[in-house]
């Protein structure tokens, strides 16, 4: 399906089926979700270079490989049939960031979903029934038994997730330790729950009722809304999956000596955030940016979806599901914000 | 000799030696430099209880020991005659802080050369004969023949400096890194020398020349005035040891993707600095404040100095030296800045 810009519905293109180059794998979408940029870029909040087939979060089954396939991170190479996700970036694995441990910002990075559509790469978003995995992108099979539901927003959100509670992790243990996320959205509810299986106190602060309640479902402990925060409280770990300054700002007010402050919800502009250094340093506070993530992320996060899928309910996540003929309902479904994610199904 | 307040003269005081209780030990300090927070103090920028006795760096030699005497990192007991510097800050080993590795924050901690005088702990700072080091110090043996004027400083500038860069090692790989210091104190100088040792490629900022010639010799490849910055120029590491908004604001301009912005000099308050929440999420940048040291980084410093301190000009960074008598006269000397150190002698 081809976004062509903001207001215009999308328009179904029919392409050949492409045979995967070595180290290439052809996946079916089973399921995919539609991520809260998606929606920003549909409603042109943000600039995308268009035609493009948007969708970044799926979960599906490979039908055609590369000679040779791709192989998995234990070596082991793929095999058509298996059921899989892959990460959102696609890295070059060899240039300096790559080098570094930090392959979501290679030199040459491209991203599903939001790539000009083009013959080189065709099939480069979840919004499609086939996608094209080139060369360089980090593809984790999954096991049967989990729903789909549960799998298809691994390789966006839950990651992400992930990825920032590795970050707080570089700093503070998370066993024992008190975690306060701002933003109950999948981000946000994904770290409640992966932060409370590793023995961590969980707080999530959310102005809406009904994510509040998500988040209790999803291991947090407490919840709050932003207004009536405890002045008092005090967090080893704040983990912002909002983007709203006043969070951040709350957040680096209530962190604990030596504590850990992970942003990851400010991917738009927004107004410069004051900060007390003297309080930063005395403090030994430590505020990390989290921007996507790399391919362990995603890896652990597939580890942790396996373990505790079913203790919490990620399956319920995915709300209305659209049949992918109908993806410009689906936008405007989860547009909405009333559930949060939306599913699309091809076929 | 006792600090009575901001533009009083030091009044010697005369005290009977205490016998070390179990886990103690008492020094007779070799040499203690002056460390610009003592400065601070005595021209009232910043306020202690009074009377007290200034100073925390030092090194000296044990005259006495309690039973049982305390033990050096590797378990071997401390031994009278044994050549040592030591942490300035005291920690209690078992709070919560102490346990989650930042004793520098212990609930209970005290701190050498900031305490009151009182009878429990009257050798409580360097600027006396005699130092007397409670249980729940860190002592570090250290070899004769290194020069004094090198290992007396270790106890605060140049541990600090080791903890900025762990702080920055828990982030980026220091070897092939490229490093920003602002600021060529003490701590900015231990910086430049203890990175280019592990094979960063360093640049000091620092807007006084004769700062940036010291620079030269302390590991850095190339030295600015901050006003003449390249505004081109990235850095996987940038540490600050300034304190200068100006100086902050320009490191995490000047940050590479995924690099670390240490700040080590903002001990006083500053205007609030104004961050982009989303530049520092998009770069995955990690903000880190660094306060003091752990006992690792005394040691860690300790060993650097022992391989390396003919290696950078350490030993002449104490330039005039003041018998403990003329006080008065090293805190004046001090205060006009001429020298990185000034060195009080005891006896």
């Amino acid at each position: 399906m081809l976004f062509r810009g903001p207001g215009l519905p999308h328009a179904p293109r029919t392409v050949r089926l492409p045979s995967p180059a070595g180290d290439e794998a052809l996946v079916a979408i089973e399921l995919a979700t539609v991520c809260g940029s998606d929606v920003h870029t549909s409603l042109g909040h943000r600039v995308e270079p268009t035609p493009l087939v948007l969708g970044h979060e799926a979960v599906g089954r490979i039908v055609a490989l590369g000679d040779p396939a791709p192989r998995y991170s234990d070596g082991r190479p793929a095999e058509v049939g298996d059921r899989v996700v892959w990460s959102l970036a696609v890295r070059c694995g060899s240039c300096d960031r790559c080098a570094r441990g930090i392959p979501q910002k290679c030199r040459s990075l491209r991203k599903f979903g939001h790539e000009r559509f083009q013959r080189a790469w065709e099939l480069s978003g979840m919004f499609a029934t086939h996608a094209l995995l080139p060369a360089g992108s980090a593809i984790i099979p999954v096991p049967i038994d989990v729903p789909s539901s549960v799998l298809a927003p691994a390789g966006c959100g839950i990651a992400t997730a992930r990825a920032g509670l590795r970050a707080a992790e570089r700093v503070v243990g998370l066993d024992g330790a008190s975690v306060l996320v701002t933003g109950g959205g999948l981000i946000g509810l994904a770290a409640c729950a992966m932060a409370s299986e590793r023995g961590a106190v969980v707080t999530l602060s959310d102005p809406a009722p009904g994510r509040r309640s998500l988040g209790l479902d999803f291991g947090a402990t407490r919840v709050e809304d932003p207004g009536d925060r405890d002045p008092a409280a005090e967090y080893d770990v704040v983990i912002d999956a909002s983007g709203a300054g006043s969070a951040l700002a709350a957040g680096l007010d209530a962190l604990a000596v030596g504590g850990a402050a992970v942003w990851i919800g400010s991917v738009f502009p927004s107004a410069p955030l004051p900060v007390a250094a003297e309080r930063v340093v005395r403090g030994l506070a430590t505020i990390t940016g989290v921007h996507n993530y790399a391919p362990i992320d995603l890896e652990d996060s597939v580890a942790f979806l396996r373990r505790s899928w079913s203790r919490f309910p990620f399956a319920e996540l995915v709300g209305a599901r659209f049949p992918l003929d109908d993806l410009d309902s689906a936008l405007a479904r989860a547009a909405e914000q009333r559930e949060v994610r939306v599913g699309v199904v091809p076929g």
